[in-house]
């Protein structure tokens, strides 16, 4: 298939009135042909977006367990331009995560998007930094329920709090077993996080929310998340779960290969106001917001992928040629995804089309 | 005077083996006179420090009114290789300042360093961020108190509230009169701070201390300080007002030219540890830590401005001709001080000799 009229966009690279030649779901050439099979009539084309974090969108939910909830998250997501997609589960019971990776293992070869691994937000976690996960659920760092969870279905992302005891050997096997390790729902201070970086802790999850902040005193994991060059930053760029400004100081004073922007998106994404549930946890949403009945917290995200980039692009006032590595080339970089996250000859044809207004008005996947 | 066998730092500069002349107060020539009046063996040769903010040292304060008080200070800054020095008041009755202001109008001509204006800080504060400000003087911005104190002895730098009525339109004023208004002691979120930056307001005293933290959801002064290329920041580099993690951070993210080290140094500073008092609160000093009685909050530093930077040429390991900038030309360029800051053909001989360790072996004021 031969696209044409698309104003490529990719990191490092801009060509407005460009063709892409895509074959066998690989892109094939870029070039600038006037005629093919589709005119993109000038609108831009990115590298399908890559959420490593997400729940659920429009009524299903990952922790549903469910392959109708998956499909229908994915077809969700697709229409966010997503083109990658690890679902994302919450802190539940051990039999229950063991029935949610199957349900996933079962599903991800037949889904419409690509589904490289999960990733596993808690149950790891510390209970006083629960935000909208399930406290109840909690649990000490288990290596054998992480090994079982990995071997039926790739974990990609471990989400833990690095503070729990023996939470620096789960990350450095988890590291071993090509888990990546993210910092999550954790009280740990400066030190601690630095420590567990020597084991092999890569991410920050949901950077700023439900971690310790940033004292003169003690730059707690926000400040490490700001000062360390080894670390990664997920970004929900909703501008709730983060100010503005927030992003703004992070875009000018953290390096640009280190921000990876995620939905964090849950299953009232893509639904009215009203009630929901997360977790076992009643929610409400309102203005689009969703939080916790119980104690106002923050309950996940409503974010549409492509507007989290479109407020970024605001803020920034900066280049899509450099955004563009936050919304796929670093993910893929960071979880050694291999042909993904630029658009360039002998990688995946997962293409996105934006309007001018960041409106999805096509996604590709391997050049369908 | 010929100065031989220096190793001459200055911004941009580092030259081993210089020779330095000296000819009517100021620097004339900077070659490689292997013979002269004094060989410095090999000794750092930096600009002398400019301390903007330090209230007093070994038992002596700006506050105490008497020129015996000034004198004493003057020359126990020097051995701390601090060449010009802003006499910085505390929050005191409107009578008190209008004493001590005087005083030093007296007194500064005859000093053995440069006096070129007071530092007011305080009164005008938020008394809920009054630390060790004594909060029963604290009072509403007033224009006829400013000018009456900028009448007797310029102020060159006034410390002030920007979220207190009235402070905006002080902070104009104050800019207009040449006075460089800068934030402290203060409850203002980030949108307040900015726009008291757009009526003039350019530095942050004592950086992160008395002043509103960073949330992830309001970056308060503290991420403005972090973000805004347009606000100087003044440090504690004592690895107490800010952990020694916090100095790395923003000698990593911010711009070198808007970093100021200072003292902030009490009439505690050179005095073995005991009972003290500050603008007439209590105070205990342990372990060289200076806190009120009352409520343990820091009471100024007992910091020696050579430790400041020897510290920071710890933390961050940079080389000491990137550095310099921080200890003298920044303040020079912010407070428009002519003359001082660089070793350069020109500039006054205002030097200090520093050795391997950082200790003070001579201070020059105008090649004395």
């Amino acid at each position: 298939m031969l696209l044409t009229n698309a104003h490529v966009i990719s990191p490092g690279l801009d060509l407005p009135n460009a063709s892409v030649l895509i074959e066998g779901g690989k892109i094939a050439e870029i070039a600038n042909h006037s005629s093919g099979d589709l005119d993109l009539g000038g609108k831009m084309l990115l590298p399908g977006f890559i959420d490593i974090h997400s729940h659920g969108a429009d009524g299903a939910d990952t922790c549903d367990a469910s392959s109708e909830s998956l499909e229908h998250i994915a077809r969700t997501k697709l229409k966010e331009g997503v083109t990658t997609w690890l679902p994302t589960t919450l802190t539940q019971p051990q039999e229950r995560l063991v029935e949610i990776v199957q349900t996933v293992a079962d599903w991800a070869d037949s889904a419409p998007l690509a589904v490289p691994g999960i990733h596993l937000e808690g149950p790891f976690i510390n209970r006083e930094q629960a935000g909208a996960q399930n406290p109840e659920f909690v649990r000490p760092p288990d290596l054998n329920e992480l090994r079982e969870l990995h071997q039926i279905f790739p974990l990609l992302i471990l989400s833990l709090a690095p503070e729990m005891p023996g939470a620096l050997n789960l990350i450095r096997e988890a590291s071993a077993m090509g888990i990546t390790p993210s910092a999550a729902h954790t009280k740990a201070d400066y030190a601690t996080v630095m420590a567990a970086s020597g084991y092999g802790l890569k991410h920050l999850t949901h950077f700023g929310n439900a971690m310790t902040g940033l004292h003169h005193r003690e730059i707690g994991v926000v400040g490490a998340g700001l000062l360390e060059d080894c670390l990664r930053l997920e970004l929900i760029a909703d501008g709730i779960h983060l100010a503005p400004e927030m992003l703004e100081l992070i875009f000018a004073r953290v390096l640009r290969e280190n921000i990876m922007l995620i939905t964090d998106s849950v299953s009232s994404s893509w639904q009215p106001d009203g009630d929901s549930t997360l977790g076992g946890l009643d929610v409400e949403i309102k203005d689009g917001v969703a939080r916790l009945k119980d104690n106002g917290a923050l309950a996940g995200s409503t974010l549409r992928y492509q507007h989290g980039l479109r407020l970024v692009q605001e803020i920034t006032g900066e280049p899509l040629s450099e955004l563009v590595a936050t919304t796929s080339w670093n993910q893929a970089r960071s979880l050694g995804l291999p042909d993904v996250g630029r658009i360039e000859p002998g990688y995946r044809a997962d293409l996105v089309v934006l309007s001018a207004d960041f409106e999805v008005e096509r996604t590709f996947v391997r050049g369908e």
